[in-house]
């Protein structure tokens, strides 16, 4: 539960904001649930007011709650995932971070299938297969298909059962599609079939085939990358 | 370079808080660093140094920036790269979260080692090695060991020289820490052993013994962690 707080050397909004944190878990808030209001927390801190909204912001700037205004104060969909929380828009070398994404991709992506092929429940396989035949439709459009790719890849982390998966896949596959600018049409037929290979390996509950797919698939996508930035 | 700010959807001091990012990379500013003062920023940016204020709040919320009371504000050391990033603090499921972090290392690591057998220079080698010999001399000692254990890990990570790897490694790690009390004594024979096996590979040059030592010594790990917790 919440405790008066003593002095410390973190300025008091910081360490108010660590509090509400804890105020979260402990209460086992879930994206969408509201905070009690800022008298309350008030109260509850012996600190002001103006320190709980000074804290407030500070985990709005994390990503941790979001202000609706009128209604409170709200926990966010992914608590503390931050929009890019590894500093890529920090790093100047932006072709080799395109290419050292495709490297971390290519070591985690094919174990996430593996994982995909054991875990994941038949549900989850066929929200899979409607999700690649939104891509497909998509590429036989000629229509930008990268936002369903994104979703097709995170499908596939969540079918890993690994808690992390999620959260990591997301952070590198826009880590790419932020600094490396992909064409989205000169690999529409090779996306198409890789995806289905590796739906089709899963389905047959076969990790290794769904690992040799998509190695196969971002071996593709790396062999582009490379290509696109000169090397 | 900096534009003065149009209106947006976005609170003011979020706008200009991705305007001071970009400045900040423009500038190529790196860690330590000064920023130019309050007035000039408000001046460029057009807008009152009250919003320059809160602007910075937000960026030494997010790590980016840091406020030396009298110096002036400063690129922290790791710009942008925040504590628990993933939001690991959110999880309820403490013990699943520990396995699955140990999971995601048995598919990271291996191929950290093998990365750094082929890429490291002999100067890292050695400093490995030095890290090591201290690891050794903590164990020997029965003291504790983890802070200079998490900076082996982290080495070899900088050695796969790709530069993701690094801001990686101690999120995992942290985590692993955070959640899960290790003992940190039953295993240092095993960890010693394991470590040098993995420093003996990558100054062979040899990825795959690498990769299968971090396997072992991973192993051994992940067997203790789900031992204490039960499994």
């Amino acid at each position: 539960m919440l405790e008066s707080l003593n002095e410390s050397k973190k300025l008091l909004p910081e360490r108010v904001a660590e509090q509400i944190i804890s105020l979260i878990a402990d209460r086992e808030l879930k994206a969408g649930d509201k905070l009690p209001n800022e008298f309350d927390m008030a109260q509850q801190l012996s600190v002001g007011r103006g320190t709980i909204r000074e804290a407030v912001k500070i985990l709005v700037s994390r990503n941790i709650l979001e202000i609706r205004r009128g209604c409170g104060t709200f926990v966010c969909e992914k608590p503390g995932v931050v929009d890019d929380p590894l500093g890529f828009a920090f790093v100047k070398d932006k072709k080799r971070l395109g290419l050292d994404l495709c490297e971390v991709r290519m070591i985690i992506e094919p174990e996430i299938a593996a994982l995909a092929a054991e875990r994941a429940t038949s549900e989850e396989i066929e929200e899979l297969q409607r999700i690649e035949d939104e891509v497909k439709e998509l590429c036989d459009k000629e229509e930008p298909h990268m936002h369903k790719d994104i979703e097709f890849h995170e499908m596939l982390a969540k079918m890993s059962k690994n808690m992390i998966m999620p959260n990591i896949i997301p952070v590198i596959q826009t880590g790419i599609s932020l600094f490396i600018n992909i064409t989205d049409y000169s690999l529409t037929k090779e996306t198409v079939r890789t995806h289905q290979m590796i739906v089709d390996a899963i389905r047959e509950r076969c990790p290794q085939a769904a690992k040799d797919a998509m190695i196969e698939h971002l071996a593709s996508n790396q062999d582009k990358i490379e290509r696109l930035s000169g090397l």
